[in-house]
């Protein structure tokens, strides 16, 4: 499972010549976001400097590169591709060339009434050279621009075509625009350096550059950065639906979110887990990275000792060879090597954030049973995986997930485990920190209920 | 000076697997044209597959990428960059998405009317990734598919509005079309490859790939390929004026164009030389590679013996280091060294293709001195370049050509030459081995006399 | 301070094909012990073929060339260097050619008298092309050989004369030889892989690989392992000198070494630190990774919470640009994250491994205190560093060690802590987990006590 | 066939800072003579830096690495494996330590008692981590150095016990010395560059880096240059036999060797060949780039016409993919393309330097029939090919010559031409300019007659 994207911009008021140096630092933040591809388009009194490609950000960019990038406004794109094929073509920031000059592009999130739209513009004879829907907003925009006083007036139009979920940096010669979905599914947030205005998708990058955090980009808003200053246009929002998922798995846990702490989320689903499905054991473990922070509260909650149960290979990246079929027993063990002394004879409890195909676990359990665990007990800080996501997460097709063909004994049995627990998705708001009123977020992936059904998209077009 | 593009394009009528290699060893045989980028595209059953990077054929493709580049149909391309920056994104071929599916376009050439062009498409809400022409004409064929019966109908429509020079392959998921201006600027040949179409900018690329000639496409032709097998579209032709400089120096010896053998011409050229320059001398060299032709055809005239003047270095590539000011002196010698046994103190003709600023060739002139030659005579093989091209070729401004400031008198005092001789330019006929009747070549950038100069397009839009 | 190499070595009795592969997983999970340089080295029927080069493992080796490393008998090495320059010279194994054939070397430690030995060598003739000490050893035991019987002669022979702290691989036409220093400074596990025979520095490349743990070659035991079988050879042992530094920070927490888990030590490390400097605070966070489980540990003891305090960047590679002077100060946030929610108006107690200038760790107390932490207590889970080690592990010389130019409570004042306690020297078999008996690791650096101080070598020769 | 290395070396006497760019430039002039490898050590005041790879000059060097190369004392090569694997451990020049410090080595050539000398070495200690020559005369001259009382000394002592051909550089921490074989096997000449004293293996080096000749180095002779200034010894000198193919085919043209001009050799070849096998013909043509010379010398003394033959493809580098089997009969063409228009029913004679396996000049021979030639007559400007080389140069086993196997009628019917002509083994002094007096080059590969037979070194060692 994995989130497609992260975005940074940054406008200097002060003619700072260290812009691109931000942008590198806070990508490099937002690296967890996208592996496979970056970039960074800087505009220099109406001239772009783009430099993009497959990679991570630390491969990608070298000193003399980043030298290179000198200007006033830049925006930075990492990339992991859900739509649109893993190509160098595909790399963003998406740069275009139209009637008013030049515009750039930096995008997270999927538009789900993207295909209608792509097939709209094509009948007016569009020609598109990527399959991202970054090309489909720079037509739209390049459209609009034509008929409207300004660029965030067009940005502004765009936003009433384009349906889904997304957060939106949009380069003009003499602007930085920021725009997030009417529904807050992307999150987007707004900070300051030493004067000058950055956005970034999670407040880590403003931490990384040095930025303070000011606010959060509001469900809908546009906020328009140029040489007046800071404007924000409100188009009209829906009902708010932040992405669940950014608090149990994707964002970072320093990062804060529309005011809830990730990481707090996390401590609280852990504490959530043993309330809702107690057992008696020895320790509790997680599952390197982001099931760790689950066991910490279900640690606290429990009163079993938290310990650590596994450790985790830092070095294996993309060029890892992957062991041969008669190796593949071992797959697990080379990045996750459970920590015999701390697990040998003891019942286990082990938190991970979610059960997507269950291979994975099932072989992670089977590791605690060779290293002597006598018990085995998985709790699993999110509900049920049940259903597609529209919005730019890459989840496996129904077929695949575990949960639509299974009951929960069924899952508990087919991944060895003796118990199973999973959240409970009405303690979802319980997770946030919220404990009354009306749900705030999107669910969608666990519950079906998209906060844009009503809009008589076809969902559907999706697949 | 330089030749901006080679195209190469197949069309397999036996489903062949090798169409990707005769693509390879294609642009291997024109890479002279192109030395920047280079790219192929195969469709395989509408499924387009395009590789294209900065470097040479032998760099960017290997084994593993060839194999990859599966199809029935493919078409490929080597970039010098005249217009558009020497960067990736303008790469060939150009493949763009559009409402009839997908269209690639592999181009060599300029449009006299690309501003114009592309403003208009600009004002209609078009948006530009690249800074190439090829992107204007893929808009332009899309556009007019949705209104043409076919794609060889929507080229030709195309070919309606566009004005210079050029080559054109456009492949669509079914069809590989080939098309040439008006004017027959840009050289175009059709080939047979064991039953398969080819077409090539020259004839050395059917050659390479085993090829056999079939004939030229015509200025103004339309040649469609596909299940059917081969049709052609005749466009109203203009008066016939193929690049005089293809002969001159672009093409490689061992091509015929248009019927008329590339060596022959050179040959012809030096012969031409003599009977308007002659002088008593000991020994006619050449400058390698270009200037080695005349050499041989001043010799035959004269009867002066032609002997080997120079040792160019052939491993100076595109990483050679240049010296450094207080080594410059020593520049040309690294690339071009005289050997000191044939010229020393001999009465020295030596015959080059063109020049352009003066430097190189009074650097060459001085290296000859010093190695003891008593007299250098210069021969140069084209009249003096006075005027810029606006159909695709590298010259540089006229500031910066030397005849355009001085005399032939002055330039032969520049250049430390005992005496210079430059082709007269009524003898280009001549030189291309026609005596009589009217003028069928483009001499413009000698004489000025630019062929689409009635078409009312104002070239000066080039500059 | 670094560890300088790990070392990975297999005999396959059953001529089984895949010694490379285990080879690679054994030194993917041996990363952590060098990441300058690595090689494997495999023995074909007595035909060597010897892939190694700057980078990181996954970084060196591609599935080809895995697969052209096939044969009977592998080693392999990752490397930091401590001695010798970081040059692709010094990478190992180091394959040699002398009178019996060939012979390969992979080595993980330091001669004392590295200096001696190479200047008796030098004065009778020899040349060299390294700076690495597994050069020396080579020559000694090419020079044993002529007059030894066997191959395990000549090495153990050459253990008579060399003095240091290593681990020992060494591979001959038909035999894979392991050998350890008489103190067993350095770790050195032998395995059991379907039958094959493996030696790696650390059980974690065993468990990588699938091998399971047999033992751990003792302190000058020499191993020796051919078509015959296993046959052990035991050179005269001195008293028993384990680099503590393993267990601090070196070792993978998974490891076990010489029976003790490396992950339980440092466990109890965080306990005697309560113990020994108790506090009264809210939470207990540790410095990632190394001081992660000292935390536990202190938490466990203390009942203090344990929560995560930072996150830490895992995609900061060699790669990572560092900031400009400017940007500085925020330098370490980008690799390293306080969690505000966790530690805003907390008393906070933050375990780390060591301190060895005090730079890092003031950088970080300074960012706990901007994240809100009312108090920051800072405990060590190692005792002050003052001596240099002499055994192959990089410490900065006594000039740039905090401890040995100021005293407890000015560090305390330099770093910014509110407190500052170091684990006891006096408690290091506790943390061992050892109450009684005499000292049986090496704990030179806190204390100066060498193990070989008393066989007259002069050890400042290192410096 | 191939020649294994080129050497540069220079002294500077004046601190110039610019001798990695004239090593650089002296090497790209050299690059002909290998391209497998390269590399240049400096010595910067006794501290050594060498860079050193697999590849061309062009590839190896970067602006920023030559930046590194700083000092006034450096040495380089360009390496064509002949012994030795083609590996990166194999490539020059050799730097070594030893008890008088720092020795650096640039070598072209062979010792034909190498395995002898090696044995020697091993049987006293010696290891090898090459298996290039040049490591068992580094082992020499440090084993002579250390009862000698200079390095030059030791040189002279190694020159005593190693037998065959070379040009030998050797740079220690202050002096520079240049040592030739007593037979003058091997080229080194001595140039003056502003006062700097340089050495290389041809002319061509010096002009390319701007240094004047000054005189070739004796066979036998060593030149020492160091602040003292420049000093000759010479050693027992043994017949001259410079390796007549050097000017057959291995040197540039534009060199002179033992004051024999290259380019003035192929033109007397040509003319001897006429002269030896005339015939009546339309046209002469000489294979790229080899044969071209003689085909000029050819036409010259007969009056056939000069023209030229083939296109050769200057891209096709090591890069290029080989055609399949299938596409195998085109080959030659891709690389080679004939110009139909010169050869199209004419009578041709064609020079080549050399027949090797044959192989190659049959196809050639057949596409000049393809492209209409009526007639072809191969006239080769060496005899026939009939005997190893001991000395450095790569040719195939005498069982894949095909001189060695068949008649010249036999051959000339193999390789399809209607009459074939080898240059008479009893003009090659005539062919050098030399009409009288004794043998003084090798021409063992024609004759059998090796200079140093008389010394008892069994030559079949070398095989």
């Amino acid at each position: 499972m994995h989130e497609e994207c992260g975005v940074f911009g940054i406008y200097s008021h002060t003619a700072d010549t260290g812009i691109s140096n931000a942008c590198y630092y806070g990508l490099f933040a937002l690296q967890h976001r996208g592996q496979e591809s970056c970039g960074i388009a800087v505009n220099n009194d109406g001239t772009i400097t783009c430099m993009k490609d497959m990679g991570l950000v630390g491969d990608v960019f070298t000193p003399e590169t980043l030298d290179k990038l000198q200007g006033t406004i830049a925006i930075g794109h990492v990339r992991y591709s859900t739509t649109g094929a893993s190509t160098r073509e595909n790399a963003q920031p998406l740069v275009t060339h139209y009637i008013k000059g030049t515009i750039s592009i930096a995008h997270n999130g999927n538009l789900t009434n993207c295909i209608t739209l792509r097939k709209e513009l094509e009948d007016k004879g569009a020609i598109f050279q990527t399959t991202v829907d970054s090309e489909v907003i720079a037509y739209l925009v390049a459209k609009e621009r034509s008929v409207s006083p300004s660029i965030e007036a067009a940005v502004e139009n765009t936003m009433r075509m384009i349906e889904g979920g997304y957060a939106l940096l949009v380069m003009s010669p003499r602007k930085l625009i920021a725009a997030r979905d009417p529904y807050g599914l992307k999150p987007l947030v707004m900070g300051d350096l030493n004067g000058d205005t950055v956005f970034a998708s999670e407040t880590c990058a403003l931490d990384a550059c040095g930025a303070s955090y000011v606010r959060d980009v509001e469900p809908g808003e546009i906020v328009i950065v140029d040489e007046e200053g800071i404007r924000s246009v409100k188009t009209k929002a829906r009902r708010r639906a932040g992405c669940i998922f950014e608090y149990i798995y994707f964002a970072r846990p320093d990062s804060v979110i529309d005011g809830i702490s990730v990481y707090e989320s996390r401590i609280r689903a852990g504490r959530l887990l043993y309330e809702q499905h107690p057992v008696d054991a020895d320790i509790v473990i997680g599952v390197p990275e982001s099931g760790l922070d689950a066991a910490l509260g279900f640690s606290e909650a429990s009163g079993i000792p938290y310990v650590k149960g596994f450790v985790k290979n830092s070095y294996i990246g993309r060029t890892f060879i992957k062991p041969s079929q008669e190796q593949r027993a071992n797959a697990v063990r080379i990045k996750l090597n459970p920590i015999s002394s701390s697990v040998k004879g003891k019942r286990v409890v082990m938190t991970d954030d979610s059960i997507v195909r269950g291979t994975t676990i099932a072989n992670i359990v089977k590791l605690l049973r060779q290293a002597g665990a006598s018990e085995v007990h998985v709790r699993i800080s999110s509900p049920p995986f049940l259903h597609p996501c529209y919005y730019g997460t890459d989840v496996p097709s129904t077929d695949n997930l575990i949960a639509c063909r299974h009951s929960i004994p069924e899952i508990c049995k087919i991944i060895g485990a003796d118990s199973l627990g999973y959240l409970d998705v009405g303690s979802l708001s319980s997770m946030l920190g919220v404990e009354n009123g009306e749900k705030f977020y999107c669910d969608a992936c666990f519950t079906g209920d998209y906060p844009n059904a009503d809009t008589g998209i076809d969902l559907m077009e999706m697949n």
